[in-house]
Parts: C-alpha cells; sequence; structure tokens
C-alpha cells in the first residue's frame, strides 16, 4: 500500500471539476483523508463556509476553475467575461490563503498546490481574459511562497494544459480533426494528458518530497510550454 | 531636433502618476503630439471619457499605478487592498486596449506601451496583491500581443523595478541607512534608475524601432530581475 | 515496500560526486537495478566505455559535475577552468544521450534526468564559467526534449542550487558565519537542502510519473530561483 | 543628424556576417567611429590580434556565428558540428569580454551587446548543438553582467531569431512553399525581420539609453519567443 500523504489531511475545493476528482481519488490512495466540497467560491462567504466546515488542514489544493472562453478576440471581450475569470480563479485563491496560512504557519508546516495553467506563463491568443487571471495566480504564489518559506509551507503551482477534463476538452472536441492538428502542430508529446498524471504532480506537490520548492510554478503541458 | 516619434498621437494615461511626466516630456521632445490625462481609471466609464476626448491615436501608453503597500503579508492582506489593485491597474488596461485596437486594427498600426512592473516576473514577498495584479498585466499583453501581431500593432510592458517616482520611492524612505543597505543588496548596479531612463524603454517600444516585438515583458531594474 | 521504479534499469554516471549516492540509494530502494559508474567523463573514450558496460538502459542519470571555483571574477578567469566546465558538464551530456536515444526510440520509451544546476537559469555573479556550461545543459535538454517527445522517451533537468555536497558545500564553508549570512540573505527557505530531496526530484522525472514533461528544467533552490 | 552614438567608438566582430554589416552601418549613421574585422574567432590567438589592433573600445559588439545546420537529430549530430558551434559562439565570447572588461572597468563605463539568437531561451527540435552553444552564451551573459553591473558596464544580449540573414535564412529558403507555412505557423508577426531592425535593438543596447539593463537576453523574434 502506498502512503505518500499517510496521516494528512487534505482539502480539495470546486471537487466536481478541473483536476478534482482525479486528485482526490490518488491523494485517497496515497493514505490521505481528503475533505472535499464542490462549491464554485465566487465569494468572500463561499470560502469561509468551506473553511468553516473542513477542519483540521495539512494541505490545501486550490483547484479553481471558470470557463476557459476559448477564441474571444481582445476586442469583443465583454466585462462579463472577464470579471467571471478573475472572480472564480484569482480572488478566491488569496481569501483561500489568507485564511489558512495562520494555523499552518502555527503549526511549521503546510503545503498548498494550485491547479493553475500554462497560460499563465505562456501566451495564448484570443484568451486574453483566462490568461491574465492564471497570470495572476502565477504571481500570487511567487510573492506569497518567498513570505511562507521561513515557516516552512510551501506554496506551488501546476502550470498544466492540453490535460483531459470535459469543460476545455470535451470529447465533441477532441474527436474533431481540427482539434487533432491542433495537438499535432502545438504539443511535442502529440497527446493530451489524463487528469491522474496532472494529479501525479499534484501528489508530488502535497508531499514531503517538494519541501524544497518555494512558490513555482512548474509547468505541465507536454512540451507546449517548457 | 529628434524626430523618433515625428507625425505620432500618443495618450499617456494617469499623466500625473508614476512614469507619466517623464514619458510626456521625453515623448514631445522626440515629436510627439501627446494628450494626457490624469484621471485614476477605476471605471469602465472613466476608460470611455478619456478615450472620448483623446482622438486619434497612434501610440497609447498605459502608464496605470496604485499604492504598492509594501510589507502587508499575505496573512494581513485586506479585502480593499487586493480589489485596489486589480481595479486601478489590471481592469482599466483590458478596457483601454479593447477601446483603442479597433483603430489600429483598422489603421495596419499602432503601439500599446504599458508601464508595468518587475514584480510581474519575480516574486517580492508582502507585496502579493500589487504582484497579482502587475502579473496578470503581463499576462494579459503576452496574449493580447500575439492576436495583436497580425494586424501589425505592437503591445509590449515595461517590467520596471527601483525606479524613482515620489509614490513607491520617496527621498523620505530613500535616504535612510535601511533604504541603502537595500538598495546594496537587492540592486547589482546599486542605484535607483531615473524615471527618465524608463522613459527611454517606452520610447524604444512606442517607436518604429519595435516593429518586431510581440506581447513582451521586458525587464528594468538594474539587474533585480534579469 | 516502495516501488516506483520496480523493473527498471538505471545508470548514474560520476557515482561518487555531486547527487550521485543519493540518488543511487533512493531508486534501489526503489526497485530499481542500478549501474554505476564513477568515471570523470571527460573524453568520447570514456562515455564509450560507459556505456560498453552498462547493459540495457531504462533511465539515464546524467550527473556530471566539475568544480565550481566561486569568485573567479570574469576579468581573472583562465583557459583551463574555462574549458574543464564545458569538458566534464557539457560535453559528455551530449556524447551520453546520443549514445543511449536510439536503443530508446527503438523501445519507445526512456527517462534522461540531467542533473543540473539553477545557475543554469539565473545569474550568479564570479561564477561565469560554471553558469554557461550548466546554461548549456539547459539548452541542450530544452532542444532535445522536443525531439525525443514523439518517440516518448522524456529529458529533464533538475536546476538545483543550494543542495548539500561535499564538493561545492564542504563543512568547513558552512559552518563559517559569512555562509551563515549568505544562505539567510540568498535562500527564502533559509537551509541547505539534503541530497536526499533532489533524488526525490530525480525519482518524480525519472518514473512514469511525468510522462508529460519535455525538456523542462525545473529549479530546485529553496526559492533562489523561482 | 542623428547622434546616439556620438563620440563612441565601437568594434564589431565577425563583421562581414549574421548581424555585422546591418549593426555598422546604423551605428555609423548614429556618430559612432567603427572598427571592424572579420576574422572568424576560432582561436584565442584570433582575439587577441583582433583587439591589439583595435584600440580603444567603447562598444564591443560580440558578433558571433558558426553554421545553424537545421534538421540534425541529437542521434546524428557528430563531434564536429558540435565542436564549431562552441569553438565560434562561446568560447571566443568569454575570451573577448575577458580582454575588454578591464580598461571599461578603469574608465567607469563600457557597453557589450552580443548578438545572440532565441533558441538560447527556447527550444528548437533538431537544432541541439546550436541551441545549447546559444543557451551558454544567455548563462554567461548573465552571470558577468551581475559582475559588471558595478563597474557601470553593461552587458546584454540580443535573443534574436526569424531575422533575414544569408547565412541562416537564404533566399532560395525563404522563397519556398514550405518555408512560408513554416513562418506562417511559427511567427506570430508572420514575416521576417530586417537585419537594420535587430541594429536598432543593438544601437538601443550599446547606447545610454540602456545604462539600466543587467546580463539580460532580450528576445528579438516577431513573437516566436516572448
Amino acid at each position: 500500500m502506498d502512503t505518500r500523504l499517510e496521516g494528512k489531511r487534505a482539502v480539495v475545493t470546486q471537487a466536481a471539476d478541473y483536476m478534482g476528482p482525479a486528485i482526490i481519488e490518488l491523494f485517497r490512495e496515497q493514505g490521505a483523508e481528503v475533505y472535499t466540497d464542490e462549491t464554485v467560491l465566487r465569494t468572500p462567504e463561499a470560502v469561509e463556509n468551506l473553511l468553516g466546515s473542513a477542519g483540521e488542514i495539512d494541505i490545501l489544493v486550490a483547484n479553481l476553475a471558470a470557463p476557459a472562453n476559448f477564441g474571444v478576440s481582445a476586442v469583443d471581450l465583454g466585462e462579463e467575461i472577464w470579471a467571471e475569470a478573475f472572480d472564480l480563479m484569482v480572488h478566491p485563491l488569496y481569501r483561500l490563503v489568507r485564511a489558512v496560512l495562520p494555523k499552518m504557519y502555527e503549526r511549521g508546516s503546510g503545503k498548498i498546490v494550485v491547479v493553475g495553467s500554462a497560460t499563465g506563463i505562456k501566451g495564448m491568443p484570443e484568451l486574453s481574459a483566462y490568461s491574465a487571471a492564471r497570470s495572476a495566480q502565477v504571481g500570487y504564489v511567487r510573492a506569497v511562497g518567498l513570505e511562507a518559506a521561513r515557516h516552512n509551507v510551501q506554496i506551488n503551482l501546476i502550470a498544466q494544459n492540453w490535460v483531459e477534463n470535459p469543460a476545455y476538452f470535451p470529447p465533441a472536441f477532441t474527436e474533431t480533426p481540427a482539434f487533432k492538428g491542433l495537438l499535432e502542430q502545438q504539443v511535442p508529446l502529440g497527446r493530451l494528458a489524463e487528469a491522474r498524471e496532472s494529479a501525479q504532480l499534484a501528489l508530488f506537490l502535497a508531499s514531503s518530497e517538494s519541501d524544497f520548492f518555494v512558490g513555482q510554478s512548474i509547468p505541465f503541458s507536454g512540451g507546449w510550454a517548457q
């Protein structure tokens, strides 16, 4: 039996979305007790409610996702899409982290894994709201990572792209010739990752194996971003 | 007489703040007609008002700044500081760019220079709201730069730090021994830049000399960020 | 019992140096059969000899190290130090990779882990020969990673610094007040990593958990490089 | 008349190759006295001879180029191509810089502009020798830039790609449909730069306008690398 997270208590946000299901499954296999919550964390109250119920937290998985809205140019981008990207992915991140840090600092250990995006480190045209919000996550993690380091709390981010998930890569899209051409051209590995592969990186970043990582955003994109 | 911007019409936002005065002075020396506006662009209406009065725009200088609030930890960071960083630096950027692009696309040329921050590409602890917002600017520019390229419109960003300006580096701070020690330790060049030096980079990015630059964030920080 | 490398055959070069001992120990604990060789791979023949004896290779750990020669300025840097950095760290890397790739391609799988340095991605003054050579490794891995991707062979690099090892951080140095001040100032985590922590990253990059990584250089430096 | 380099004495190496002719022309237009030498700087003696004849140097343009050898896989790469990349682009760079720094330090000012490649910061498959060598240049500049900063000597690099030059992009290649497809797919701007455009960046980096730049590698690639 595997035990890389034995004795650890993890919280996974937006548990039904994005990498939530795969991370929960793998973390449980590895011995963690996992508290899950499926709320989209649009408001300060939603974050408070979640953390009020979650109990003690060794590992926070900030799995935050919004609709990607591919193909909307900067000229056509409206207030709603713009605001949604920040409301769902950026503001809840800071509220979650602010809330969990004090107890982690008290205990002298803790892990925060942000499931982010490679669009936060590499440009993708006609996806500017999403990209800007994901870049804000990268910048937040970089700064807070430095603060938290001396408390032995590690906060790092998975900068992923081209990972299977029903929201961004639904089969109706991935089975088209257009998508296959895109994959061939854009992704050196020539395939999508399974969600479980991303979960393996989340496991590494949630375990004591990554205690020397500080505020990093690690590309996970089949070579799209290096 | 210098003429690197001869015949060009530029708009500089938040003209009294940050790099505004130095850029306006240099751009005029170089032959540009410069329209200035001192409004802090907190709302969509403020952006509309500015652009309604500005006339034709060859060059947009998105000079957006908010209080830096140095030394506020992620644990102590409140909603007001957080929201202000995005309201003053991120949301107006996207509104400005969306508004000016169509005419630039029509004309087949244009320059957008974002006066951003090196904290958008390198971590600085206890400055996480500001850093996250500046990183969002970097990500926005990266994505939109790719879109605008085929229209011969260049959007790039100055990732500056350690540049003289009364808001972030007031003399009351820069003349203390503590600041001098910080400068010695953090800035390889060992000095602050004058605002005019940053304006020289803005000039390069606003002129036809940088037509091959696409969505880039260029470090300007005396070696703090390389 | 742990089995993350069960059934795999690994080769670790310069086995007595740098991260060699820690990686060998951990890989064996994880079920790998590990072939070790302590030669410094200064010549093409040395590489040929090693690989002639090594047998089948699922995982190549290119653990290549040269004296660091801290504190030699660019002005004082002589031909010998310069050449040594490239002879010991750069040229053997390309020879090793060239030799192992064909069989990995034939088999349709393989892992190459380069134990490199964070000085290959971030500047350190008065260490220019070493830094240039480590940067060459980073660039080589980036390019070849892209080529090897379609063959399902992953080549990635550990960009480490501030990791315990007797050559770069001997106790006679690390126990001085000068070193403690340096660590305090330069390393956000405020400590050296143990070699075993770096080996954990090598394990991740050698296992099937990292099949979606392509030509990456991952910072491992306690926050010195993010 | 333009005067951005008035009163300055510049040396341009490998003057007939790569960006040499365009830089020489523009620097002279801007008032510089330019000493040129067409030697390929394969040996320490070649560097000594050049500098023995060059006289006083305010600006060194290290314009070093080797055959690119596109399309040679890591498996097929032989010792000759490998060695040539380092012999022509990396070793002469360190010899040139070491030789010119002492007088620049004495005078308290100086500029070194390295005409490098974007393959030193972004991966290109089947170009691994060239990419590794160009990455070594990037790493060398990063480290030495930090050393030279306190002496008010700036060393920076142009990380260019997709710039017209007869060696890498001969008309016989650029006029083929295959090349046009590549350009369309790989270069967001959709065109090659003229050599003069790269020379404009060299001018910026050679002038006093870039005094706050330290050891940087600036992408110049029409958006290929950002």
